[in-house]
């Protein structure tokens, strides 16, 4: 077989997986925001068929034979990419037996189920025998990966998520930034606590009509460069962002009691949809064509949230649109720092989903210690909830050891057997300031422009950088081609320096 | 092989099928409902794509011998008709070569971009040379269909859209409704014209707020037994009734100037919508659980819109939720009767989707005639202008041969290559007319229980004799067994009758 019959039928072959993907991601996203619950039976098995001919078509075993004649050709840089992420793909889709796969989804689904409905009550004891067999279960996918890969058996279970992210490397970041963040949070919580007792934390003037966030929404989602030509924003229970690059339909959802919290949702999903909307158009079907993975995706949410939207600068244009859509009245009298007080707003607590960015690391830290020492066996699934307790004490000053509930039990990701997930979130903060780093060396009026409502400087950088690049690079060598610099806590850190103790 | 494993084999590729139709169907929706402009191209690549993966799928080889395994087995009545409509379906996806399809398909795709350049300008001289290609063609593939099926050229076409109607059954039918009409027309235009003198036309008090009309339809959905756990009403370009039997969804559209066209428009896709939610579940994605074809189809639609909801009866008791949901002044002072002059309100004219019940007919007879004979290769493409001018004067006595835009370019069905559908749309009608006359027949109380708002009893039987049969039968015989008459059109005229003369 010659290499161009290779990637001609690689080629057809990605672009019946694309046409499956969309279906699959454009149902997703209809089932969350228009369908109707009796729906709902009837879409899961239509979802549950298309995944399995997917699966099948993905995984086929002349896939292999087509992967191996067009590496045997002399091929550009670019398809050598495609190959390799193809390749990548394929022994991660391929490497657990069905047999396996079978075993491992009725434990999720066993697991995933009780949890529901077992965590309202924080009955751990009820749960622990399923979450005992996805633990083992995941240290034998673990294994498993790990022989594939020529990976360690942790670095093997990252690699579905970050391509390229190494324990070996981040542990060191995670270490310092949590040796960092022991002193700083409490630290960063004083100097809050002095500047709130000279200026108190302003009321917000309620109701806030859902068109009117709505519009506002619109409005700066458009300024910081999402197109409406290719997607959309819409209301769903779980805000998120779906669809497909030419299509992005973002959802976010709405109380009229406050407007910041949808608003700064909205943002987030943003980064990712800017993400999506800017990958290489010509590949998109193709592997590399693709976003590269979880870290670097949450690195461009957060790059917006963060570093954009919740900035002095950002605020300075924002504050008059505020007021444009909402009313002059809906901050009456309000200053800059009225604004930033509220957006920088920090308190420990149990839950990492409502967690500020100075205290989220920490929560994202302790899973990660915990999970890899779940999957190299140091740790037994009986444990978690010790090992959670000593680190939450530890880290955040806080107890969870009579509180399943808020401890072990308040995330979705270990029932639904997503292990080696957690460390993304973190990563992806760290990678966001190390960008906005790199950014402001390379084009020093960044500041200035966002003062203006100006976002297409930092765009250009991003798309040139980051967005154009799809899946060409794993995720370290992305990050050094785009800052200079490998992964590193440095300014992270001094962002969160700049911000809470400034 | 056993009968068996044939009938599970086929099972699971009916499933498969279903997945891929289920995404086709809502991506569909989506399109129309939600997508922006710029999502375009690649969504007509993935459903494309889809389209592809279905034809491969649905006309495979292995297929014919799965069904010669499963018919060579002892089968009860219902499974009988699952391989026989299955092997129906498949001999009409299976019977052109591919080579004809895309040569077909080009033809089809040429004509249509030309007519939609070339309509708004009536040119019909530089649609001819297209549109003779595809006559060309449409006569080669009634060939091929009337070879495979053993059924005349023309029956063979109709075969796809209506199993089991034959033109030498409808011919007569549609004689006899166009000798009745061309004298009924007049007179019942006189008739109107004497009324309408004593009492004159009540205008409509305009604005009505759109979503005052889409409660009013919303009500007037679910009184008539539309089930929103397993559907909903959204708005569109053009309206129409998509989705799966558990999830169907309804379009419409409004203007504030007027409320009765989009109702009628809702209450007529309602029609669609609850033949498609009562389907029978257990087999729905087999070919005998489906809705059985084109004119039962629009038999369902015309029966919600034309003898439910342009009755006397149903007015009587929708005045009031009119009232209730657009207010007491937007018919202020009505009666009845007025009510009664604008939903059955008729005119010439020389657009069919325009047409009232009385003179739509003979819009579909002049068309049923013109398409036989170029089928038949009585008629030649080119003289189709004057062939449709004399029977516009002859029956209802307006020329277009002047007004190639108004006369035969008025219409998509052609240009697209649908020779053989548009009989489905009197054939609905009289059907509709026809299973009125059954059920008042067996449920003498069905005009007290509109008065009262009640459609229980209409739809059971209706869910009875029509939906629960999905397939099982062919059109004919469908009908006969529910109404225990074939196809006639002496119900049809008499409802004319009753409603224009009356």
């Amino acid at each position: 077989m010659s290499a161009n019959s290779a990637i001609t039928k690689l080629d057809d072959l990605a672009k019946r997986l694309e046409a499956i993907e969309h279906a699959q991601s454009m149902l997703g996203v209809d089932e969350a925001v228009m369908m109707p619950t009796g729906g709902g039976e009837k879409r899961a098995e239509a979802m549950s068929t298309l995944a399995g001919m997917y699966h099948e078509m993905a995984g086929a075993p002349e896939i292999a034979d087509l992967l191996a004649a067009a590496e045997a050709e002399p091929n550009d840089a670019l398809m050598q990419a495609g190959l390799r992420e193809w390749r990548r793909e394929y022994t991660n889709l391929t490497c657990l037996s069905s047999d396996f796969v079978r075993r491992k989804v009725n434990a999720q689904m066993r697991a995933e189920q009780l949890w529901r409905e077992l965590r309202p009550k924080g009955d751990w004891q009820g749960f622990l025998p399923a979450f005992e067999g996805l633990v083992e279960m995941t240290r034998e996918e673990a294994g498993l990966r790990a022989e594939a890969l020529g990976l360690d058996p942790y670095d093997a279970l990252m690699e579905q998520f970050d391509p390229g992210n190494r324990a070996a490397e981040i542990t060191p970041v995670f270490d310092e930034l949590k040796v960092f963040l022991k002193d700083f949070v409490p630290e960063a919580l004083a100097h809050q606590e002095e500047k709130l007792a000279k200026r108190p934390l302003k009321p917000l003037n309620a109701p806030f009509p859902i068109e009117k966030q709505k519009a506002l929404g619109l409005a700066m989602m458009e300024a910081v460069g999402f197109d409406f030509d290719h997607g959309r924003l819409d209301t769903s229970h779980h805000p998120f962002c779906g669809g497909v690059p030419t299509d992005i339909r973002m959802t976010t959802r709405y109380t009229e009691g406050e407007f910041l919290t949808s608003l700064m949702g909205i943002l987030h999903e943003t980064g990712h949809g800017l993400y999506e909307q800017n990958r290489p158009a010509d590949i998109a079907h193709w592997p590399h064509g693709r976003s590269r993975g979880m870290s670097v995706h949450e690195s461009q949410s957060l790059f917006v949230e963060k570093q954009i939207a919740r900035s002095a600068e950002f605020w300075e244009w924002a504050m008059p649109l505020v007021r444009e859509h909402l009313g002059e009245e809906a901050i009456e009298g309000w200053e800059l720092k009225d604004v930033l007080a509220h957006v920088h707003l920090i308190q420990r607590g149990l839950i990492r989903v409502d967690a500020d960015e100075a205290t989220y690391p920490l929560h994202v830290i302790l899973r990660y210690e915990i999970e890899k020492d779940l999957v190299s066996g140091a740790l037994e699934a009986r444990d978690v909830p010790e090992a959670w307790d000593a680190k939450m004490r530890e880290y955040l000053g806080l107890s969870t050891i009579d509180n399943m509930k808020d401890g072990p039990m308040q995330d979705v990701h270990w029932p639904s057997g997503a292990i080696g997930y957690f460390p993304s979130y973190t990563l992806g903060a760290v990678i966001a300031a190390q960008l906005w780093a790199a950014i402001e060396r390379d084009t020093p009026d960044v500041r200035e422009d966002m003062r203006q409502g100006r976002f297409v400087g930092l765009n250009d950088w991003r798309r040139e950088h980051i967005w154009s690049q799809g899946s060409r690079y794993p995720t370290p060598e992305l990050l050094e081609r785009a800052t200079g610099e490998r992964f590193n806590a440095e300014h992270f850190i001094t962002h969160l320096k700049q911000r809470y103790l400034g």
